[in-house]
């Protein structure tokens, strides 16, 4: 599986059983359909389960956004709808506990900024709740939020900052929110996944070396994630490998070509690989030209699903009014 | 001092010799000047001096950007050298500890943005000297830095924030910048303050209600704020005692008109202000039409002056080589 | 009138009437509300009129936006049909010919950005009926668009690209957006002007010494503004006359005193002003804080607004599907 | 060439060398340097030379950036001095005679943002010449821009527009700036092309589909372009070029299977190719991450190689002081 990055559960167990041509043991698939939106679950329920798809023990569900315009405002209600009530499954955290949204990512990066514009689009409530309890209705949850910025521009580990605040501000709830990387470039700004582990070492376009999760921040991390990039090295990667598909299939014939192609090894491919990226390429990647409107929109579904998951009190309407 | 807000320690002095035709006691007040850049710096020395001129104990000093274009390397070059040098007389913490830097204020709103302006042009060195030590000098000082964002956004006062960070990763110092509010129009985006003890409870545009200074983080706090705007409610209250002062210049002659104009008091004053500037205009602001490009320059002048006097063994060319 | 600048038609004649306790010759004014919308129009009727309120002959429409929330799709809906109505009725073009649009102002300073954030977002139709008309129904219009920039990026006066492009194009109608200064801070993002003139010199807070009017390029010209500041020397202007207001109210039995406030003359005030408000302050603006998310909001309603207008057989869903 | 999209006449020159193993026949190649900096020119002399590597007769010289930072204000001003010569050579305009800068592109999608990201950064002197002689040197060229849209906004070809204006205001120069997609991701970036003939159908990232250029202008045009992204169709491409090119090396003794590789025609490529980007990805473009930093920085340095090169008898500093 080298060269090919995925932050994709759905992905991840794909390639498995493309080259298995069975699904992984410890690894549960379904697919559902809500409104004409298309659901997949992938639940990894034991630990060979999670080295197989190298997806952590837990589940993931990915809901499809359908073509779209960013101003139908319409269908970006649907889709948040559904992604509310997959999200509301999974928030088992009483309406009277605080929850922390953490938006990964670098602002200043477009296809990276996508945890940072939805934290700008959440209803937070908890100074109100401790400040001046009166405005607010007891029904209302105490949400916070966090963009705490990337390695690279604060020096401190993302896990170091949310931890510190976590610790202080005790929330009974996590959730994250990172733009990550697909390998089919179909699915860029097409899927957001919603999973139950929070973020895993290595996940997410940004450095996150050590896992956001419960076992790092001790309470329930869910994270929610959209593939808003493919790297140009798995772009590459595929295409040798379908040329190679191509030609196994012309010679399958003649054995002894057949064979040769088949002996072409992962060294050989990687060294391919990399004389068709240069060092400078690997940070390459592969994005549509119109990121800044796609983001824009994409964020606003999430951090609707979100506000709706969050208080399940309020209508749509009152979240709305609340926001300003 | 009712309706005039300013956050300048300058201004503050200002306007109690203008009241009272003499230095309050406790407040030491000293101008320079250094290749045609002005300094002025006001030493508060007693709790007298504070309350007097509403200012905590400590060294204010505010550097004068002459007038210049966003285009003048070398101008802004020679600002940010004399920032520096100020700055370092303050920081007495040896060059193998480490410093933090927190961008205060709302990056979304353009006057307030100076602070996470200033944050993403610092040279961040704590996460190298941690992970790969070999790539760095050691005469390099470990530095890292945080935007926390707002009350209004987060739900978290930015103290809470600011000290849990500080808490988990121990700086022996903090710099934090701030956009600050003027009483006076000439003043915006032409100054910049450097306190010695931090930001007091009430100052800066945003809502920092506990300081975030010495006592509440247990390190040094140096602050570093540049006023962007003046509040619309300043405005007013000058121009009426302006008129009030010509009236009174005109008349002073005549006793009883003389005496009447100065028996408006305050509450009449506040009265006719708040005819003037209804609820809504009291968050509306006085800027430049240009403010943009203001803040991108001036922002460009503070990291400079930051990162040249955190990092006294490199030359500016190091620090240039090295941000990238 | 000196020193209050205004660009807003209904502000022009309540400065006249408050002066002059009566309604200008040759202007009708009228009040009107559509759901909880308050409308009102100011008709220009005679050139006496005109020189009286400084508005050149013709109707202006000013519609109230009511206190929102920039998330409330429902309200910005609500206003948006009105202000189509009131525009298709002043739209007396056929479906078949060509509508320019103008987006006028600096895109990169935030309140001035208005226009060229309009045009953005409008369904743009030219160039498919040209290159494709298969694929488009005959009964849209073919609708263009511009924003040329102001003259100190450009070096070339607003008027002269428009008209060079109208020239070369030959739109049967133009729209003009541009950002407006009030005279009151409680107009400030609150009020939408549609004037039946285009454009007239001086105003705007762009520079347009040419107007941009039929006069000038041959083809009918709407205009629609929202007064996005105020100018600094507005406010200052107005607090010394609610002051002197306040000292005449209070001085009115004592004669000479009274006289005396009353002849405080233009000079005067000027120089006063003129102490206040340095030649630095002269372009200082006053805005509310949020200006960028304001400017985000009212550009979607007033797109949303002209598209409805522009294409009286489509539906908003038509719309809304086609722009992507 | 199928599928091999380049705007750098240095690469269809190499493209070309590439597969005759010769230059083309009217096509004359230079490399030379200055300063540590890498100049290649590459000159279409012939109608047959133009057909050959698919450029305009003409001159185009390309200027590579060295590796650097983005606050490396030295390198910066090296590589512009350099892009100011081999452009002052290319002008042949008097110093009276007026230029117009046109940047091309859409200004809301980052990498194709170039152009107008110059254009604000021009001197602009035109409208000073015109208004007021007085305030400004004879010795000023007189300087315009404008930055026109891209068709899919304005509804109208970009040619017209630009076409429209240089009728108008009748300059003596046209200088275009536009984003170029490049085929080796290597010069993404790092490549600045000067080209003598303006831009030709359906060169750039934008929709140009009749040329720029002294034919439809009536002017000479110059256009300088800078590569800022690849489209992930010629990277798929090259990948399955590569690993066709790596196997017949590895087969070369084997006739049967060479001659196989060598029969897989342009269709079948076309179709493989097809098979892995769908229709969506034709759209695709790989850019590095950082694209917004780094438009910044390039955009800094055309700029300053225009303003020297428009404004020979001024120095960098007078031009400096003259932009606020």
């Amino acid at each position: 599986m080298i060269n090919v990055r995925t932050d994709l559960a759905v992905e991840a167990r794909e390639i498995y059983k493309n080259i298995h041509k069975r699904e992984a043991d410890g690894v549960i698939f379904k697919e559902d359909e809500k409104d004409d939106i298309k659901i997949t679950t992938v639940e990894v329920t034991t630990p060979e389960g999670a080295e197989k798809i190298g997806k952590s023990i837990g589940k993931y569900i990915t809901v499809d956004i359908p073509e779209y315009t960013h101003y139908d405002g319409e269908l970006m209600d649907d889709v948040s709808k559904v992604v509310a009530d997959y999200l509301a499954d999974l928030i088992e955290v009483k309406e009277d506990k605080t929850a922390l949204v953490i938006g990964l990512g670098n602002r200043n990066i477009t296809p990276d900024a996508l945890g940072p514009k939805v934290v700008e689009q959440m209803m937070i409530t908890r100074h109100l709740k401790k400040v001046m309890p009166d405005t607010i209705d007891d029904s209302v949850r105490s949400v916070c939020a966090l963009s705490p910025g990337v390695l690279g521009i604060t020096g401190i580990e993302t896990v170091e900052i949310v931890k510190a605040v976590v610790d202080k501000i005790k929330p009974s709830l996590v959730i994250c929110i990172d733009a990550l990387a697909a390998r089919n470039l179909e699915r860029i700004n097409k899927t957001i996944q919603i999973g139950s582990t929070g973020i895993s070492p290595g996940a997410g376009v940004g450095n996150n070396r050590e896992g956001i999760n419960e076992q790092s921040l001790g309470v329930p991390v869910i994270a929610i994630g959209v593939p808003t990039v493919v790297y140009a090295s798995t772009i590459v990667n595929d295409s040798i490998d379908n040329i190679i598909d191509g030609l196994m299939e012309q010679t399958k014939n003649n054995k002894a070509f057949f064979s040769m192609l088949k002996d072409i090894d992962k060294n050989e491919k990687s060294a391919l690989i990399k004389s068709m990226i240069s060092e400078k390429g690997k940070d390459m990647i592969v994005t549509p030209k119109e990121i800044d409107v796609i983001i824009e929109s994409v964020s606003k579904i999430i951090s609707m699903s979100i506000n709706k998951a969050l208080q399940p009190n309020l209508e749509m309407e009152d979240i709305n009014k609340f926001m300003n």
